[in-house]
């Protein structure tokens, strides 16, 4: 395993839940794996969950880890070709790059959709130079169209708590005071659409995500049908894809409440957090008993340390 | 042992005094007890000696470590409940903290006091919603009201250097250009209180601290008569309580300087660092043969561990 | 070994190469020197390439790492003796040194120059209070006037890849918009003027470095003269020493460029990284074959790694 970014990457989703099954159980099984191994964690945007959850995972195999807050540091990296470097910006990606592949042997990247140019952050140009340049593994902690930990955390959730063999999961749009990235509903998309389960993907118009990712989706725009029997509530504001990064709706009869909940098949309501209280989701909802929003981010050491043990393994 | 916050919560203290010798004398005699455990470091507050003796202290036990600049990071969590998430603060305390527990195994926290809410500082609004909702033991690295780590070093550092059964101690408020939180005081007079030691407190008017913590406590408003025959001069700056978080004093004729030292019993300095120098003390006294002040920071590697050690077995 | 600061620190340098080339044969062949060990490196001036390539060495060696960035945190430490201490600065050097040094073994420091107080930064005012107060030994991770663990690992990458006994070296300045300390070209020059190499330094006038570091060498202010025949070219920008900190000229005549390149003997390209690509080097230059600047960065861990080593050595 050399690049973990999409769901392909991860193979067959079986086998990968059934690993994620046996970490879970058994985190400190693999805790020489990584003896003399190091993970260098990358963050041009900051993090808590992810942090935490994918340093947790690499200790949990043993590992060396090493966090780069790229953000707090200011470090302004070039990643133009071919420009006279007189300005503010004092070292090339195409230096720090590699530089960084030679001090370690697994590197995990953060960089969010800028929101400025539609097509460098669709073409994912800044994890792409990390996964041409670095010479070692790369993971993705989210970058600017996925957020594959965090769809593998949701999989494995799901499959925890399904009480069926094919359920009904409905992704919901919900209103959020910023403009926030694709990038989780689009992993979130592109798993379910692998899995085994029913998907619906209910937002208001002028929300549609690419069709890259949607493609033969169910796409529902009354949020109360999309809830109907629904096993599983996902919420997640988003910016509009097609007026790139652009805030089109704050309307609060999209927050999911108590009152939608009780259309469901008395669905767990899932969040990647963090969550806007009261603006994703009403109090109600979260700190009620079918909110596994908690288990949900637990599971991110469970995702991230399969991804970091197979690449572990294909480095022996 | 579940938190560590107050002088109660770490039972005997002979008992502890015995542990902490253990610890400074044979400091990796526990270094597997830690093994695949996680500590998570959240500074709300920044800091120099808490974060690195803190962190040597677990290292010591094997633990992996985990630092979390809450502070740098810019990251504002929500406190209140009930309110609607549209402003500034991405996140509730009430997600964050039970996430951020089920990623490690114990939790060290430093939380000022604001000075903005007199009874949320002294209900330890921050440290209680750790305490409550991590579902992991808690250790206040300095919250709003008590810096216990810092007493139990300073006791043991007593415990070291006292030359009679029961020394006379003395804490002395002394000037300082900022307004300082009664963390630091508040718990020195909570452990000498308990402790084998004659306590005196002294401060102009208006420094009172809270009677919680001074009842019973002898307080000499008359510096020179306190130092009389002192065994142990221990200097702090504090902001009053009475009218919370004031400066009513700058006066240096409270400074502790030659002079004022020779009214003592050969007194030890003490202070728990950072120190404004010339201002709480003459570069005469903390630079003297009698100055313990570095001995007293490299105790908190010694009281943390102790802390951290009974932590982890009572995990097992 | 106590302090790595100088070309004299190390000792022989032919036996200091041969330990390099066996650390870079079998890194983790001293896995369990470091335990229980912990080296604390402090940043008072940002960094990639150094914190990382230490922080690894020091895990090659089975060390703790407690990484501090002095910088982020804002920590205004007092260095002046006898000052008041009623402004910004809460903590004097003099406790802050020895303290960081009760909770660690080995220090690593980086203070770059000032370029306010000529004297202080060629003293080496910050460094030598580490030296003479932490009481434990001190790396510089550059200091104001020399980067000893770059130039080590220059050395050690001109003697892997130089293809005859003596190989001719030229240290060219190079245009930038910035203003840089003499310390990398400094610490070149005393290690190469010890090395068995043909050392040529060029520079426009008014860029000469101080007489204490180019007493004996060659100072040539012809750049095309000094490429003739050269088989290393390493290439850096430094503002004036006598004009102290100034920038004279941006002259990108002197950038290295292809037409250059072709008077060397064939020469390899160095530069210490991070560079500014067409000002310091053109793109022909820098991602031709000759290049070794991403080589020249990863034995930055080999020359730690050494220098680690023998302190740990001298610790038992």
């Amino acid at each position: 395993m050399k690049r973990f970014l999409t769901v392909d990457d991860i193979g067959d989703l079986g086998q990968a839940l059934k690993e994620a099954a046996e970490v879970k159980k058994a985190p400190y099984a693999w805790d020489t794996l990584g003896k003399n191994k190091t993970i260098t964690l990358i963050f041009f945007n900051s993090s808590l969950r992810t942090r935490l959850s994918t340093q947790k995972a690499a200790m949990n195999l043993g590992m060396n880890v090493i966090v780069l807050d790229v953000n707090k540091d200011g470090w302004q990296l070039e990643t133009e070709f071919g420009v006279v470097m007189d300005g503010d910006k004092p070292e090339h990606l195409r230096e720090a790059v590699p530089v960084i592949g030679r001090y370690c042997d697994i590197i995990g990247v953060r960089s969010f959709a800028s929101f400025e140019d539609k097509k460098a952050d669709y073409e994912e140009e800044i994890l792409n130079q990390f996964i041409n340049f670095a010479g070692v593994p790369i993971i993705s902690m989210e970058s600017a169209t996925r957020h594959p930990l965090q769809a593998f955390a949701d999989l494995f959730t799901i499959e925890e708590y399904k009480n069926k063999e094919r359920p009904k999961v409905v992704l919901t749009w919900a209103p959020h005071p910023r403009a926030l990235p694709q990038a989780v509903p689009n992993s979130f998309v592109e798993w379910m659409k692998v899995a085994d389960v029913d998907l619906v993907v209910t937002h208001p118009k002028g929300y549609e995500l690419s069709s890259e990712f949607t493609d033969g989706v169910t796409v529902e725009y009354d949020q109360k049908k999309a809830f109907k029997d629904a096993d599983f509530i996902y919420a997640k504001n988003w910016a509009s894809y097609e007026q790139y990064g652009q805030i089109l709706s704050q309307d609060k009869s999209w927050t999911v409440d108590e009152e939608k909940m009780l259309l469901t098949n008395d669905a767990k309501f899932m969040h990647c957090l963090p969550v806007r209280r009261n603006m994703i989701v009403t109090d109600g909802v979260i700190d009620s008993e079918n909110s596994i929003v908690i288990d949900e981010a637990a599971n991110r050491v469970v995702s991230a340390q399969v991804v970091i043990k197979r690449m572990l393994e294909a480095l022996k």
